[in-house]
């Protein structure tokens, strides 16, 4: 692939960051790009992200790193700690050599949040990215050092949420 | 399918409206879901949106109506106002009654801001909606009218995008 490769982030409250990143990934896939997706803090063993198979219909690969959520799940901080840093060692030595064009760090930004991970670690590792390698962050709450050092970054505002209205999360719609 | 369809609308000026739509097929079809995806003021044969032909490949119904662009073409006002009526016609007779789960209207905001389409004929569409039929509405400058009537209203905010450094669309990556 011939054009450099960015840092995209989707951050803010509102529903449509995870999904824009899966939008994001199809599309790049309709292009023949080799796409990797990586979630932080989702379990697929405990709750069926449907899309995840999807993905991997289509031959994008997916892991699935520190699969407890700080606000949902009972955690060790240390031991989500170091899960959040094996998963930076295994893009760097798995991930980066393999010629990516496309690389979705899902939910990231929630392990940055709530310091799981330095914000320095994850700098770093956009810094020693390979430079045709796009890649994407998402999650609420990106620490503005994040926003700084990437290249496009859209804010999704929940203006309005059902969530707000007692409506559950609803299979096949938000999740 | 057993829950109630709502209506979402994802506006604003930043990247992630049209992908984040992609996305929420992919979710739905993952499960299943019997999903319709009909696109305004975008011509697949003039610029290829390949993302169009995973949701095909995908067996999600693909439709583009009024394909020309207010802000990229030369347009016929009254042309491409027909051409958005007839779109709503074609929504109300041969999709409404088939039973979709799912229905994306992709920048039909636009159609709505630049008038091609008036507030209230939409939201008679939307009104008149099948009880179970979930509606996705995106497109910047979305109208207060209609977003009144939503239940989820996400506004993507550009915060930065690399078109503010001259960096042009990129196959992949923006289309």
């Amino acid at each position: 692939m011939r054009r450099i490769g960015l840092i995209e982030v989707y951050t803010g409250d509102g529903k449509g960051k995870t999904t824009a990143s899966i939008g994001l990934a199809i599309r790049a896939r309709a292009h023949n790009f080799k796409v990797c997706y990586i979630s932080f803090h989702k379990n697929p063993s405990k709750f069926k992200y449907a899309e995840q198979n999807i993905l991997k219909k289509l031959k994008i690969d997916v892991f699935c790193f520190a699969k407890k959520h700080p606000f949902c799940d009972k955690i060790d901080f240390n031991k989500l700690r170091k899960d959040c840093l094996c998963a930076l060692d295994f893009i760097k030595e798995k991930i980066y050599p393999k010629g990516y064009d496309l690389l979705i760090l899902d939910e990231i930004n929630i392990s940055i949040r709530d310091g799981f991970l330095k914000e320095e670690e994850v700098i770093s590792l956009l810094k020693n990215k390979p430079k045709n390698l796009e890649i994407v962050l998402t999650g609420r709450g990106c620490p503005s050092k994040i926003i700084e050092s990437a290249d496009l970054v859209s804010e999704i505002k929940k203006i309005k949420h059902p969530f707000d209205k007692n409506i559950k999360a609803r299979k096949g719609i938000e999740f």
